[in-house]
């Protein structure tokens, strides 16, 4: 290759013309100090006041576009006009995830420390991808990982501590946990089959790769399987849609499972004391995904639930559901750190550091997709310390009571039925009857704007899901949804008796 | 299957231990008021006075755990206890991203109305994957990415407008947009290739595919096609460090090539009016990744640098490095939605809703890696019309020209050469002489941590990168830094000399 030349200067750099007037018209530092304060007060506003918005939006597809200008303005806004087109423009479209009237989906968790955090993490604004790049990044993460790892009671071999192998990292969402899992796994099941036999290519090998997860598992890991070009085998579940050894045992061949404690749909348990000790026999990689009901796990009584977690090489849930950590902070684990960074590391000399090969240091870009990352560490920071661990698990406890009050209320009315066990603080519930007439149910509960739920299919069934989401839910809320529920009902079920 | 059966009442719920004094000890509303403007003034104090703290930590690895509890607390904490060990234990371990002497990697963003929508993003707290999750969280999106394509003079084809087949979407890095590219030129090649030859396998197609990218590309390019499971091929660059036509010609096969505009060893520039075509005319997929200097391109004066965008199918650059919007935003566009749609979609019952099939509406969960998104687009929606695209080009330009503004101060010592052309805000740089030499300034520059820069290679030669990183880089640092870096040198050529 041509060694560098030295370069002669450009010989007419383009004129720049400045605006002289730049600073007097953007914003300022006192001018963000009272914005700043203004902004704290509308979030306050927001949450304090949000029970009185309708949980569900009524506008139409495209209802935006129609009160925004085509491009963006050449010269600078007031910010009183940004200001006011929030109520404007912006909420009338806004599902509010935070409304104690919202049971869809899963709780997405809002604090207010976490919130703190989060805007102390926004002024750092430090790209953490290596130690060096933000020494305080990786290691308040590290250890806030080793944190909640105690709290879930996770076997040792999980923690980084001061010597550990394994150790936590923040990911985006389970999405990219799962994919990071597969990844890791398919590089290592390779490296060993190429050692034993050197004459496999690549694609002869990845041809023989196959993932195994419960029929019952997220659609993430389907995608995963899809982007890093791994066949995937769904194990059907058991009556309780669990995956069970029996089952697996049929389908194993050579490779990996993905393992799920409290799927999406109704919140099963795969039963992994069967699961582990199979695939640590068969040397197939198990990821455990538990993105809901892992906060759960920090409390003695749901701690079993996890049993069998000592088998996993990964393990992953998102505090950012139901731990009061806003989105996003996905925690996960592995036994052997190596094996992630082995999956994807790669290192160009503009990353490197003194530190780089100490050993000492963690550099997490080796650890997922992308290379850029917050200092997401520090929502845990607050949180954790704010709360406390009984603040949490008295947090926890109370999703887990309300939803057993719904359960309660519908099981008192014989035209329902409850469809799975309620562990947790989702209750699958419907109208005893057709699917079509369940599914009018929920297009009037939807229709009405007051509550806010989505379905999911069990079996042939169509099932209502009522989760337990917003920080601010309580027993009144819980009680005035299900009348509501149930005046529909009533409204649906007359004719029919009629 | 079996059909879902009613399920009785759990026997016997463990008993729920409460907390009733929970909500005393946790943060409310109107502590969080307080707390909250106390942030406000702690982020305007961090940002007022960084260019007092040194830009780089003396700390050594493993600080951080020496001054932290083991674990969590069991009880809450008071809330100055927290705010009080961020200068204990953070700052002292935090690289200082905004500092004026910040001259490392490239820049990442960071203005005051970005923090201020980041707060409102955290207060809304919405998950977007759907429309129907956050209808206003989707739409402002879709808006805001045809604002700045216009702001780009990006062609139509990539714009969403109100029926167009393109459009944009938020990913949370390049590395990100590079794998989303790669996955939905994989996905279209295999369907093309399956269609003509249908008794091929996927894997016998996935051992064919290549992609192509310039050898001065990101290492995220490695990383994705490591992941996608598609082997790379690298184009070697011109003496301009470009790639062109004629070596790319050579190397052709069927399949796709990612071209990188801006590259982060040097900011060079791959001719893209003669690759572009090529690829088009072999139907290959060309994706460009302008990560750091898409952001000039909205000055008419550096725009003829994305000409041949016309002849990509994907395009990504990131606001969140030079266009004030904090990370993580980073913006790509592809001409035909349905082929990233088509790399992803899955769609699990509780993720349908009413408007699903009517072709109105966007899910960007079928865009991206993750399920889960935050509410990025109010960053960018505060940024452009708080500063309105004449104050970012005048931002852009000021950069550029403290860029110039260094490389004449090199010019004007002839111990030193200039490696690369400027043509951005980075100036590559190094003493005459041995690699040896330049190392040994370099560790000096950053030992003393009054600046901070990061090296890179250039063919064989090592060299200083001076990237142009702050909002808040006046003249008077960059010759401040020249200084610095002039007395370094004198140091270690002295012992040379005598």
């Amino acid at each position: 290759m041509a060694p560098v030349q030295e370069v002669a200067p450009t010989e007419a750099a383009p004129p720049l013309e400045f605006l002289p007037g730049l600073n007097p018209v953007t914003m300022n530092t006192s001018e963000f100090r009272r914005r700043g304060k203004e902004m704290v007060d509308y979030m306050a506003d927001y949450l304090e006041g949000i029970e009185r918005r309708p949980v569900y939006p009524a506008v139409e597809p495209g209802y935006l576009r129609t009160l925004i200008p085509s491009s963006a303005p050449e010269e600078p806004e007031a910010y009183e006009d940004i200001l006011g087109d929030i109520e404007r423009i912006i909420m009338p479209g806004v599902t509010h995830w935070h409304s104690p009237y919202f049971f869809a989906y899963f709780p997405t968790a809002s604090s207010y420390p976490a919130l703190l955090a989060d805007m102390l993490c926004g002024a750092i604004g430090c790209i953490g991808f290596s130690w060096a790049a933000s020494p305080a990044c990786t290691e308040l993460e590290t250890v806030m990982m080793d944190w909640l790892g105690k709290m879930l009671q996770l076997p040792d071999a999980f923690l980084a501590g001061s010597a550990g192998m394994g150790g936590g990292v923040i990911q985006g969402s389970a999405s990219e946990a799962t994919l990071v899992a597969l990844l890791a796994a398919r590089t290592k099941v390779t490296r060993q089959l190429q050692a034993t036999f050197p004459e496999l290519t690549q694609a002869a090998i990845m041809e023989r790769l196959v993932a195994y997860s419960s029929d019952q598992a997220h659609s993430s890991v389907e995608r995963a399987g899809l982007i890093g070009g791994v066949k995937l085998k769904a194990i059907p579940s058991d009556g309780n849609f669990a995956m069970r050894a029996s089952a697996l045992q049929e389908a194993l061949e050579r490779d990996k499972v993905v393992a799920t404690l409290g799927t999406t749909n109704c919140c099963s348990f795969d039963n992994l004391l069967e699961v582990g000790p199979l695939c640590n026999k068969e040397r197939v990689w198990l990821h455990i995904d538990a993105a809901y009901a892992g906060s759960a796990f920090i409390c003695p009584e749901f701690r079993h639930l996890l049993d069998g977690v000592e088998f996993a090489d990964s393990f992953n849930f998102n505090p950012h559901k139901w731990l009061l950590v806003n989105f996003d902070c996905s925690a996960m684990w592995v036994k052997q750190r190596t094996d992630l960074i082995g999956a994807f590391k790669l290192d160009p000399v503009y990353l490197m550091h003194g530190h780089q090969d100490s050993g000492l240091i963690t550099d997490y870009r080796h650890w997922q997709i992308p290379l850029g990352r917050r200092f997401r560490s520090l929502k845990m920071w607050f949180v954790f310390r704010t709360y406390g661990v009984k603040g949490l698990q008295a947090y926890i406890r109370k999703h887990v009571q309300l939803a057993r009050e719904f359960e309660s209320l519908v099981r008192q009315d014989p035209r329902f039925e409850i469809c799975m066990e309620v562990i947790l603080g989702l209750v699958c519930f419907r109208l005893k009857g057709s699917n079509q007439l369940n599914e009018t149910l929920l297009k009037r509960i939807n229709g009405a704007r007051k509550i806010h739920l989505v379905p999911c299919h069990l079996r042939d069934k169509f099932v209502l899901r009522f989760a337990i989401c917003s920080r601010e839910v309580e027993s009144a809320h819980v009680q005035q949804a299900w009348e509501h529920i149930r005046e529909l009902a009533e409204d649906i079920l007359k004719p029919e008796r009629a």
